[in-house]
């Protein structure tokens, strides 16, 4: 069971935004933590995605409580979804004895219908009154939506004879393809570090992680990523020295293990796909074929019937719109080569067609001789997708 | 049934590139007809579509006949690939008795196979044979992979006491998001018509067409659409003259038709979606707003599911990369308001899920007020995609 940094109180209960199972998660740091955050670059932010944002340009990236209802995503919601998004924080910083402001705010759910926030608030007490140190799990269960398991790590470090540990959990499934922005996360950490540098970890982490996947290219309007630090550990991450690092690292661990729990448990998904594109002129390049792969259907079907197919690849590959040459580019799958010049090589298909039905799928294109390279996760499109998001409403 | 305009034949015949059925397929004009064509912009350009578009260079726009296989699509296959696209022109030229340049080629199956050229030229004394001027629709079913049914259309106008012909068939399916490009397609009419109106005449029917339709997202490595022109009615066509005008008209509808079949036969298709996007700052915008939503896997599953969750629409708006103001944004489904200042307002939901369920749904999504708009086709994504493309080689 994933364990709760020092400083740190969770919960999750039921309070009837679901239709059933636990839909209120409530996190509870005892000092003020540093706190930082992405969110989605969707232009249609959710409410509380825009009360968050407020609050941390107001307290300067400090919080104490993170609430995330489950069951309503509270996103094209205008004013109202607004004041229902403010009337959770004023109470859930009535009731926990902390600043409104202090309060960080997600949601997750059907977009374009309205919080129930009597509802929401009608559970506040249950929520507090179940804050415990062994809480992280049952939060990270209320966030879920069509998540079939779920996602927390952690990880701990040493640094002059003290422990710093790193925790979160996360809900992914469907609408997964966080871009400068990730999905719903919670990490914390029990180290002392300033707001700027803690904002500084969250992006390096995120970037080769949350950012780094994909389940079907829909970004959402309600992507967030908290990161808080309590500082209880005693030890304080400075730039200038080798606690840095170490945080980073650790961070990218926890971050790593929760994106690769998303797109595991993406909807419907049976086996997961790592693209790594190498040779590009930049990254940025190299991250646009990555993502024309990851996003594309055709690849995304034959992965789920474990069918080697990798003209689908290349094809995808050429339609990126980025510049390069096609009698340069090569492809393997699990290490073996299927294409090289841009062109058919004789392989065994039996074999490949065997790699390529494993649970995890390793895909690499070559585009060529630079330095530029970028690695996408994803997972393979079923009938189960399909039959999941025909019916989520209904 | 859809006839040829005036000089032209066809045919369409077994030859064993598919494991059963039609799949060679022979256009002949009995004059030296001009010519016009778009290709893929997919980096991945197939042997014949290079090769059809050198033969386009060298005769300056003219072409006598044109020959399309399917089950194979000879794409990433090096040099090998190129010399059987050559030895298939090559072998219509001498057996028709025209010259290869004048050959016009186009391939659609599997990519990164080798393609069996041997078996195609022994086909070709029999797709000669069964050359007529009612051969459009055997034709037409050579081309087929994944479709259901054959594609034609045709159309005519009168100019000056004289009929104009237009007539063409095309295959889709898989793999169909035509950027700058389409599908394969080939048009015919019997106007007489230089090699750049023409050309013009193609771009402007193609764009509100051909280039207006998704049905994965994924753009080919084959995609072609050929136009020739006999001359054979007798009708010039000129700039300056109402004929240019009734020409293109014309033509858009024959294209159009075509377009709409292709995504009414879309892989697994059961409805399709018309969206219309309008007040973005141009047309590009709001081009790249409407592509975002036909390629957004979770508004087309719940277009399979009958289920009008309208916040879908708005969330792949918003991620598509465009500025706008999302206060400012409205949708309608079928003609009723579902959203407006960004927000839900209220709405019969069943009306709405009832109009989500008929066969040709559309949307209207309003960014603004300025006059940039466009207008995209796509299908739902059915399960029957998904099975279709998990097992396509096996």
């Amino acid at each position: 069971m994933t364990r709760l940094p020092a400083g740190f109180k969770a919960s999750g209960i039921a309070c009837g935004l679901k239709k059933k199972g636990p839909d209120l998660a409530l996190w509870l740091c005892d000092r003020t933590a540093t706190a930082a955050a992405l969110f989605t670059t969707n232009r249609f932010r959710a409410a509380p995605v825009c009360l968050s944002a407020a609050h941390l340009i107001r307290t300067g990236g400090r919080a104490r409580a993170i609430v995330i209802n489950s069951g309503c995503a509270n996103a094209a919601t205008g004013r109202r979804g607004l004041a229902a998004a403010r009337r959770t924080a004023f109470e859930v910083a009535r009731q926990a004895g902390v600043a409104p402001e202090t309060v960080l705010l997600a949601s997750t759910g059907v977009i374009g219908e309205h919080l129930p926030v009597a509802r929401l608030v009608a559970g506040l007490p249950a929520a507090i009154a179940g804050l415990g140190a062994g809480g992280l799990e049952r939060a990270s269960r209320a966030i879920m939506t069509t998540d079939t398991r779920p996602k927390t790590a952690e990880a701990s470090f040493r640094w002059r004879g003290r422990t710093v540990r790193i925790a979160g959990c996360a809900k992914g499934a469907g609408m997964v393809h966080p871009r400068m922005a990730t999905m719903l996360a919670v990490l914390l950490t029990d180290a002392a570090i300033s707001p700027g540098l803690l904002r500084r970890a969250l992006g390096e982490a995120s970037r080769h992680s949350f950012e780094s996947i994909s389940i079907d290219g829909d970004t959402s309007t309600n992507d967030s990523v908290f990161l808080l630090a309590s500082g209880a550990s005693g030890v304080r991450i400075r730039k200038k020295e080798g606690s840095w690092a170490r945080f980073v690292h650790s961070l990218g661990l926890v971050a790593g293990s929760l994106a690769r729990q998303i797109v595991a448990d993406g909807e419907g998904a049976r086996r997961t796909l790592e693209i790594e594109v190498t040779g590009a002129r930049d990254r940025d390049l190299a991250d646009r074929v990555a993502r024309a792969i990851a996003c594309s259907p055709l690849v995304r079907t034959a992965l789920a019937g474990g069918d080697a197919n990798w003209g689908r690849i290349l094809a995808a590959a050429g339609a990126a719109g980025v510049p390069f040459d096609p009698a340069g580019v090569s492809v393997s799958i699990g290490g073996v080569t299927v294409a090289r010049r841009g062109a058919a090589v004789r392989y065994d298909r039996r074999r490949v067609d065997r790699l390529f039905r494993r649970p995890g799928v390793k895909v690499r294109v070559g585009l060529g001789r630079s330095a530029g390279r970028a690695r996408m996760l994803t997972c393979d499109l079923t009938s189960g997708y399909v039959r999941i998001n025909a019916d989520y409403r209904s």
